[in-house]
Order: C-alpha cells, then structure tokens, then sequence
C-alpha cells in the first residue's frame, strides 16, 4: 500500500494551494485560535462560521449571533468576547453558532478553501485528531498559521506532536524538511511543553498584554476529541 | 549597551527586504552554492560575480570569464563547471574573477541587495564567519536559501550553528522564533552533522542525481577562514 505523505507549512505566504488539492489540511494556531475553536465543541457549540472581515463580523452581531473577534489579541467593542479559549463556557456556547473573527485564524481557513478537507488542530484534541487523519485515506498538510506571516514556535511544535503520532501509525511517510524539524522541535520540547513554549516571542507578546493566562490550559494534551471540520463555510463538530 | 539583535529567514519567500536595511545579511545555501563560494576563496580565487540569468552568464562565457554556472545542479553546456565545492580548485580558480550564476544563490543575494552587508556563510567558514558578524556593530539576519522558496533543513542547522556561536558571546540577543528552532535543530544536529543531514530532502535529491560527493565536506567545520563579502557586484574575499 502507499504511504500517504505528510507535510508542513510554517507560514501563509509559504503556502502553495495547488499542491494541497486533495489533502486534510490541518489548521494550527495554537495561542490561541485553534485552541479556543476546540474549547468551544468540547463546551457544545453547535457550528462556528469563520469571518476574515471586522465589517462582517459587525453585521452578524447586528443580526443578534454570537460575535467573538479580536485583533491583535484585543476584543473589538461590539463583540461578545475575543480569543481566549476562556471565553467560551459552555454556558455562553452551548446550543451555539458563534461568528469568530481572529487576526490570523480566519484568513488562513480562506487560503485553504480549496483543499479537499480542513479542520482545526491544537494540543488540546491532539490523539483523536491524529486518529481521524488516519481515517481519512489522504496526504495531510499540517499549516501553521504562525504570526503575520513568519514562522512561530508554538504551531510548530504542535505540527511535529501531530506529525510523530501520524508517523507512529504505519499509514504516512514523509520526506518534508518543515515535517522533520517539526518533529525534532517536539521532541525538545515533550518533557517540559510550557518551559519550552516560554520561550516563544508569542509567549511574550500575550504576557506583556497580559493575555497570557490561558497558555497553560492552551499546551494541554488531549482536553477533547472534537475534531472541529469544514462544512459549506462552518465549522463542525466531527467528534471522534 | 544594547544588545544586537540575530534574526532567522527560512526562504526567500519570508525575507522582507524593508526590515534588514541596516543588517549584516549572511547567505547560507550550503548545498551547494554557499560552501562552493567559500570553497574558491579558501583556493585563492579574486572576486565572483553572481549572476542570476543563465544568458547573462553564457555572454560573460563568450568574453573569456571563468563561468561556473547549473541549474538544478546540473552543469549548464557552456559553462566551465558547475557547482560542486569540488570544481573551485586551486589550478582552476587562484588569481581569477568566476562569474557564478545558480538555481538559488544568486537570486537570493539580489534579494539582499538593498541590505548594509552582504555575506557568505556555511560550515567551511562558521568560526571565522561568526567573530566577523560580531566586530560589524550591527543586527544580523541569518538568510537560509531553502530549496525552491520551502524551508531546509541543512540551512536551517547552519544557521542554527552561526547564531550559536553569536549567542554564547555577549553582544547578541534573539527573540526570534526561527533563530531559536535553528539553534535547537543546530543542538540536536552537532553530535552527528552528518547523520543528522542525511533526514534532509536536499540530501536524497543529490544523492539521487550521483551529486552527492562533495555532502560530507561541506559539513566541515571551519576548512576556511575566508568571507565572502559582497562589495560592488563582485563578492570578495575579507579574510578574517
């Protein structure tokens, strides 16, 4: 049988839509997009539409939705609450559609609109993410959203966690260099993840806003196994 | 005194040109372009004058110039030789201009071109390369050729080494998420360099196409002394 491949993508701007067709393509952003996304199914949210645009997100609010949206890491005035996984309690979510505007999040689940399946990773649902790729019969990219464009630590990380279950199992092979550093940077960083993740620079941006509480609960293995998925432009919940 | 910053780019598609104005910009493309220019000062060569086009190279060719010049690291049929460290000999290269055109190298050090200092870096020259950045009173960006705007990882741990060696001195400081995954990878790659760069997708391209002789020398630490600086069009040789 042929291995499926895996890849990864440490930035938006290294990414190539044409070569990702017929791929699950995993969204990762960890501090703190995909962590929240995950935290809201695990509390019951019911979908998530993704809106790139401030304006947008403003019209859903106007319509009575839940609005969670952020820039920079600051909740914009007419939302409900921004991007802190915190945010979404199961008493705020349960039963829920909840509009989300991130900075990076929602621009990165556009760019990957035309890859075959997408869906959102994070340490929290780490295991059963990794099974479900399995099931999937398909070449995965791991796309880390990493911060305006650059390479970031924290999604890395949380590829290579991804990438050693995958390649534990017998179904994937990999020839991607991004894969294998990804991998190697996990394996620094599994005996201490917060020590290790201390040192990302967006460790210390959420710190100095003082958005850093959540980081801890962030680098938590396997919270849930929510698989949040794609469908018709919302996300939805493809539990394990 | 305010420590210097070292900043990492993984490819020409993460470098923005606007940020490094003032920077050293140290080039590493290791396989091979990087260790081929160290390779021909260590053997005495005058100047290299990079160019990226393939005609521009065959007109230098028709005007008598040593041309070292490949594409997909084959050997383009009118130039002398191609890009293997091993072709810069000293019977060949001592007391002579080489005009070198390659697949990466070159387009990169354009790229670089609005930057204060542009130099050559790879293992031959890592010591001599790494007390050269020091005395230059400025921010450094380690620039890593990558393979076809992806991510490597050969440039990756030889940047990972440069910015080790500036980070154990104390003028440097880093808070960039890329300098510090290549200084890991570096950690987890020096006790085997190459054992470790045999992971690499560069290694099995060039081992695929019977190019891949030359592989264990330029994982040689400090063979040279010599930098290769950039100075009017021509790189020249700073020694250090």
């Amino acid at each position: 049988m042929t291995k499926r491949k895996i890849e990864t993508c440490f930035s938006p701007a290294l990414f190539r839509p044409d070569e990702h067709l017929n791929s699950v393509v995993i969204i990762i952003d960890i501090l703190r997009a995909s962590s929240a996304i995950c935290t809201a199914f695990a509390n019951g949210a019911v979908s998530i539409l993704p809106v790139a645009d401030v304006s947008e997100a403003r019209e859903y609010k106007a319509q009575g939705y839940l609005v969670a949206a952020e820039r920079d890491g600051f909740i914009l005035d007419f939302a409900d609450f921004g991007n802190s996984p915190f945010n979404f309690t199961r008493e705020r979510v349960e039963g829920k559609t909840i509009v989300y505007s991130t900075t990076n999040g929602t621009g990165i689940i556009n760019l990957a609109s035309s890859s075959s399946i997408i869906a959102i990773g994070s340490f929290l649902n780490l295991s059963a993410l990794a099974e479900w790729i399995s099931r999937q019969e398909k070449d995965a990219l791991l796309f880390c959203a990493g911060w305006k464009n650059r390479f970031n630590l924290e999604d890395t990380v949380c590829a290579g966690a991804i990438a050693a279950k995958l390649m534990a199992g017998k179904h994937f092979t990999t020839s991607c260099d991004s894969t294998i550093a990804a991998m190697d940077l996990w394996s620094l960083a599994a005996p201490d993840l917060p020590g290790y993740i201390d040192k990302a620079a967006q460790r210390t941006r959420l710190r100095d806003k003082k958005l850093d509480d959540c980081i801890e609960f962030c680098l938590t293995l396997d919270f849930t196994k929510r698989i949040p998925v794609m469908k018709n432009g919302f996300l939805v919940d493809n539990i394990l």
